[in-house]
């Protein structure tokens, strides 16, 4: 062996011996994955790349006893397809009103179109992927947010019943966020709040939000802010203070109530980065912000 | 009690009875039941009160012990939105062509918008319905047809596993027929072939064709000449002289084939009637054409 | 289909779907039936009619999950074989006494005789019938009642875990009513007592009484007086009150304890009519009295 | 010590040290062993004691791990009870003829005294015993040996599957030799056949007469011709050479057809020699005749 | 049989009935036995026929389902090799100072000496010896008992778990009492301290030492004064004032503090009667000191 | 994070998605390590580490799920004890003689000193480690090889069934290579033979020697000539062309025979490389020589 490549492999002999205690570690722990409708996009250069190293990580994790269970939103795609039927979405204080034909939409979009491409995109690694929405087994159940809203829900209750017995079985489940009432009505839910929910129902190890910022930032225009590991309190009060701000706000309330009910940690990474998955599991350092109770 | 109530007391003994020994033969036993898109139909009168009545058959059978799956097709749903979608629909010989948008869209509407329907009719009785596809857990393989038509697959391989771990949990399995080939590419497939391929993957006790007519007749035209019970020879012998046609033909096949290939019976039945499930099955005189090997 | 067949059908059919339910919620259930040593008669017509409809009532209850314990007497058989020994009763303030060749007399017959015809009767449907005495793994412990009365014993204990494998193994315990107290030293116990032992230490769901009359009278002379439903306190009052006399009254006693104590309903009905048990389990109407807890 | 307890201790120290592989070797093994009606007796002195001692020997041979099956017959107190209600036994060609009316009588003593009394004395020791007539649970099949006898049957087959499950709970199955024919029909059967059936249904490790002589003998007029170990063939030989006679040819007969049929070994013993069954089973020497394949 | 050899079967008859209880009382029952080193001694005679009989008993209590662990000793041999190496002893207030190369003697000798011997003498009989010290698993943790005396060590705690697996699976432990302390150093710890540890540890039926004396004498120098019975209170009480001296200190101490935790008894033999095991533990009279909480 | 950080994350990143598939391929599998006794050496400088970072590698191994078996050697260690015991080896043909007396010290050494030490180097990181010979539970039987050289033995067969015990209990077994054969006399045995038989005995995936060379060089003399890759052919023609000489003979011979008995692969490893096992089993390039069957 020659210098460097005895440099090199004492360099991946270290990588190993400080990967596999994390490895361990994470044997059997469910990890619920949030994957953005954003992420995925609605045809932008470069989409298909994230989405299969994404399906290879969770397929890794998966491999190695690992617990994943993916959920995801589809907001951009449920826009494209109003478009092209011509329907004009009506907004009440700032939130999308969802009328029957937008929630027929909706859920034709999330559970037949971006479900779909997720689960294809996971089973070309190995065929573990199994598609859901909230009203399959009626997993999960929604409440009506406002009726001047239509029907925009949110989560009642998460029974994880159905999904334990698919991860028993060395299944992946991906969700899709529509859900039904005790009705048996459906509704559109946020897929942060949802993939929170699992979270909690499942006493998963972990909650994380891909994302395509590289973590929460104490000053929203300053990537350098960025923190590496907060509380559930600090950023409760970041967002009291309005230092988080749009989409990353749901996403930092989840976290927050997920390690104040018994997740072991949040984290909000970059999607965009070469397997962050792996980097913020599997090493010491992480890519992005860890969220844990206190 | 009154004479009248007697009476009715003893015809109420005798069915039970009669009965009994039907529900046990039938405990642990898979039956496949095929629910059409066409009886679904796209808005009729009356819609809502079949799928309503299919759908507590189904799970008055689950909760006597039987295991149904239930397939669906959805060919009129899919027509409507490639109408509103401005999408002409191509014909290559008589069978559709079915390019990538094609496809698309009948992946949104079976599985986003037909299953849901299904699956939600079901979960209003019990929580016990799951819908899938062939793409989940990739447990059917498809394979191209034909390049001219496009995405349309026929079955090559059924791997029942996952339905079988659904089934011993309890739950019902809802199946759209869109399946990936080996690569991944998604196809659109015939549901009266995938029914039939589910049955024999399972080693199904019954595989049921829910129609609106009320069986195969010798004569079409003829309601008088439906057969309460036949052959897959003489269903086969049926189908070359003509007198079974179009939409009947690939029922008929599939119910051949699956009684070949270790199916108890078939029964190919009129939906329309009340609880038809529950007297095909549970009595001596049945409602409809049942098939046997020979 | 005729109009009169489609009629037929129609009343098929919601005889089974009101059936169904019924059935379910008595899968894996303990239903004990006492039938009288009186309903097997010594000799009348049509007996043998009765308990072979009565056998297969219990065979149907088996093959759809329930869990059928048949408890019964004796006493117009043992009289009979006293007689023809030339034994003469005797009776202690209206009560039997029972010597040590009395009590041999009984135990021949109880066990013996009466045991064996109610095992056969039902082994002719299916071999499941498996005939004991509390003797048997000494599964009930008697206690003497009264020392003038000889070997008349009352239930002291009952251990459930024979009959629950018994049970397990998908057998119809058959139980006749002679039990040793601790020493060894066997007894003859009322039958209706210890069905409601039975019942009460199995955690039973029904306890069912199959008599020559159509149930609970208010007034015994008026068959229009019989109750379709009362609770164990009115049960208890009418005792009091003299409205239910003679062999109604141990059975009205097992019924009221026994539903104080953990079994759900307590039913007496008229053995004669056909398929009483089937009409009583699987029918909203009922044909005899229900007794529950209030 | 005193040398006279040294001793005393050296003789116990290595009679433990011999029996302790004996008892190894049974651990899980079946033991069948008939034990006559004529042992019991009906009322001679010191049959109290004879049934005691037996009660106690299988009681132990079951608390080391044992599996033992007793069978029983009865003849002296099935005459004893026909005496008494006047019924004179009638024959024919030596055998006794069965009508309806004795059949129920050799019922009622087979199975309501006589077992009751076996299952009676096993109970004082320890709750194991639990009473079977071929009947129960269908588990003999009888077959008609000739009409004119009557009610006199052969066995037919054994299905040995709830003995094992009573086996299996730790009991001691005790079997009164009546058994139904195909079409439920109760006949009598020879009780040294019936243990020989029943021990090659169950693969039995031995099967065991107890009797009241000291074993097979080659002269039956001198004791001092008793065989401590002998052949199927030897034993056959024996029968057709008329050296065998009497009570002694059906065990002998059922000894040779077991261990031709898989029985490890069959063993005549003196019942009436304390302790013989341990003795037998727990030593090197033992006090009977054993019959091996060959 | 002649009337001596009948007076033989009798007796014979009478031990097997009296040891048959035992045998089973103690099936599945943990017993702890200590064998001291100078039992097995340093080359003098008739040590290897007493350890030959040691394992012989040891042997036949497992093939009767006792669950036997051994713990030995190994002074003498220790002593003997540090001879051959030229190593004095060397000792600080009457205890030996075990220095790293004493610790280092010490271990090899009874790892790899005295442990190989015993292990070897039982597997001549049965191959199911497996010999252990307490680092294996690291199963016993040591601590310190004094810095100057090096590397003496008392037992500071036992995980069961690893000696449960090896008893579930059918196997002797045989454990050398070497064991680590929290950092990994390893210690030479009291044998008979150790033996009491592990009963406690395992919840142990009984706790025997066999010994070269009759048992617990109240005076030592009078084998008359041998107690049969005795309790922890009476024990310390003789350790207290004085009667118990020597090597029987640690042993008294060690059944005391056991049957004030759980174990059942404790027992002191003399190990060079003949299968004292077997005669203690399986006859009424015993033949040593038996101790009981109180 | 800088452009540094960023790359050093891709490298990262892609060490950990190269080595996941090697981890999961690996679960579950039974890698059998030869560990030399001259890498432990006798005192020289440095021992310390390799052992420590040995004990890690296979602690790390064992936590994600791979199932080690250690088997050692410790021929210079004997050595060094004979030497002060002023015992003077003996050779015959080369080949050491083993007498009665370098027997004991031989098994002293490798069960009691060298055994001892790696069990307690690995118990330091996770208390998995359990020492064990062929002589517990009699899982090795040795055969003499020769009798002029004494108590040398060779492995006659292995019982897996103790060890797959222990790795069921997720222990790490260390085998020291003494074992007994049929008549319970030990054997010293090589320990290269040993861990090959072991190998195959248990179905190994892997089988590794860690040596102080960098693997098989076709000539001896010549590093660069070290292969990465061989057959057993190869490796059995090198030895017959005198390419392999000395202590790599046994190695060679051992992988060659174990991967045409059903063991994937043999590897032989520099074990002076830092983390040489996890570089050769997690890394598609490997350290050493890799040996297939064809």
């Amino acid at each position: 062996m020659s210098a460097g490549a005895a440099r090199d492999a004492a360099h991946t002999a270290s990588t190993l011996a400080e990967a596999i205690p994390y490895i361990r570690r994470f044997t059997g722990a469910v990890i619920v994955v949030k994957f953005g409708g954003s992420t995925l996009g609605a045809g932008k250069q470069g989409e298909g790349v994230i989405l299969d190293q994404f399906a290879q990580d969770i397929v890794l994790m998966r491999s190695v006893g690992m617990l994943p269970v993916v959920v995801h939103g589809g907001g951009p795609q449920i826009g494209a397809l109003m478009e092209r039927l011509g329907k004009t979405p009506e907004f009440r204080d700032g939130q999308r009103v969802t009328d029957a034909e937008t929630l027929e939409i909706a859920r034709m979009v999330l559970v037949g179109k971006v479900n779909r491409e997720i689960v294809g995109a996971l089973n070309v690694h190995a065929p573990v992927a199994v598609g859901l929405s909230g009203e399959d087994g009626g997993f999960i159940t929604a409440v009506e947010r406002d009726p001047s809203l239509g029907f925009v829900g949110d989560v009642e209750s998460v029974d994880p019943v159905l999904l334990r017995h698919l991860l028993a079985e060395g299944l992946v489940p991906v969700v899709a966020t529509v859900a039904p009432d005790a009705s048996g009505q459906a509704y559109n839910i946020n897929a942060d709040a949802v993939a929170g929910a699992i979270a909690e129902s499942l006493g998963a190890r972990r909650l994380i939000f891909l994302t395509d910022v590289s973590g929460v930032r104490t000053d929203p225009a300053d990537p350098a802010s960025a923190l590496s590991r907060t509380t559930a309190g600090e950023l409760e009060a970041l967002i009291d203070s309005g230092a988080i701000v749009g989409g990353m706000i749901p996403k930092a309330r989840a976290c927050a109530k997920a390690v104040r009910h018994g997740v072991e940690a949040g984290h909000i990474l970059d999607g965009r980065v070469e397997h962050s998955l792996l980097l913020e599991l599997f090493t010491g350092s992480g890519v992005g912000t860890m969220v844990v109770a206190s």
